[in-house]
């Protein structure tokens, strides 16, 4: 990885209240800060160009609902090729989280994650993807 | 406005990302991109702080519910001091667009948003805040 | 338009927040409220289809940058017949917001904003794409 | 958990839109689709209240920067009462992805991650917040 420095031109107003966020969110320096915003910039078009992505896929539900479990294991299942990881977490007696990382096109991960949230007993469920990393320095 | 220039470092295959997608968004050059991001991060903080806003709220309807315009004028009038003003469009034979430009706090302008979308009738409503400018050079 | 009437069921726990949020919204009652969640659902959908929308392109600048108001009203010229409308308020002595609204394919929409915003002096610029309301009962 | 049952009215048009999206999304039912829809509007209200919340951070990175593993150990570590479990997936050679999971006040949590994903090293975070379940039926 080779790094490149160039020049940027921003008014002092603007640099002035960007140090304050900087130090607030304890970003080491302005190339660091400015890096992530590119990249989540980069990240936002992959994913509406439908490339490969990475999904994380939450699923909270009550685990006393034994046929859920079932279900969510049997999709799971089917469709193993593209799960990378499934987290399980007890928050209390009754609700647990389920986090589930997949690889693959994005609308294809979008609708694998539809018919997961779609599961009678799911309370709550969100995908959120992000780049794999391959082109993303 | 005094702009100030410093340098940035960014891994070349980052910075080849960037410019493409600077070109498709014909920035003029790579500052002016930084700075709309920039920018863009400072707003939503705005917001998260409940600073004053201005907020462009957008109404669906169809306006052939004759009360329902009648509501969403009484509404306004009774808070006309946060309206800057309202632009009516005429989509189709049934369907006009009402954009409504408000000034106040993050919150209040929320408040007031959400009544209005909740009337009978209006088929979308969205509201979206956005900074006064004053302290984004 | 025809009304459909039918059951629905939600354990009471739910359906005693549901109400609160209601309440705080000021809807009407819930099948008011139920309606704007599907709306919403179908909308997000159209948008991700590439449909004809309607586009609310905010922009946020200082007008004493002459240049760019030349610039906003050329590219603006340019693309005439998908613009329905330009508002444009004063927000103090330097800011004004111009509300820029437009219909067309979802894609062609995004692109047309995205060299709006691209432009040197804008401060912010945020699209907003709705339906047309033509298919939205 | 006790269900109740109430009538909706919808327009026939909407009802058949809504319909089409169900069976894609490939919902058991209505009742169930619409369930959803309220608890992401609760889950949302939730987080703006700062209420208690679960925390989903995904962070993308080079493993090969070992001085970031050991950064995100020593963070993680010094907050290890908020923190549920860590998940690690190997992407390629190169990338990892963790995903960490937090429980705690809405704001607090947003503070630990800025810190996490502010690391120099870190290509792409995002914290993503849902309900701890408890009063999400």
């Amino acid at each position: 990885m080779h790094l490149i420095r160039f020049g940027v031109s921003l008014p002092d107003q603007l640099i002035k209240r960007f140090d304050r966020l900087i130090r607030r969110k304890k970003y080491p320096n302005r190339s660091e800060a400015i890096r992530d915003l590119i990249r989540k910039e980069l990240v936002a078009e992959e994913i509406e160009n439908d490339g490969e992505v990475v999904g994380v896929l939450t699923l909270l539900y009550n685990h006393h609902q034994r046929e859920l479990q079932d279900h969510l294991g049997q999709l799971q299942h089917a469709q193993h090729e593209r799960i990378l990881s499934t987290t399980h977490v007890h928050l209390d007696h009754d609700n647990c989280l389920e986090v589930v990382l997949l690889k693959g096109q994005a609308k294809q991960i979008k609708q694998m994650a539809d018919e997961l949230i779609a599961l009678k007993g799911i309370k709550q469920g969100q995908l959120y993807r992000t780049s794999t990393g391959k082109d993303l320095s």
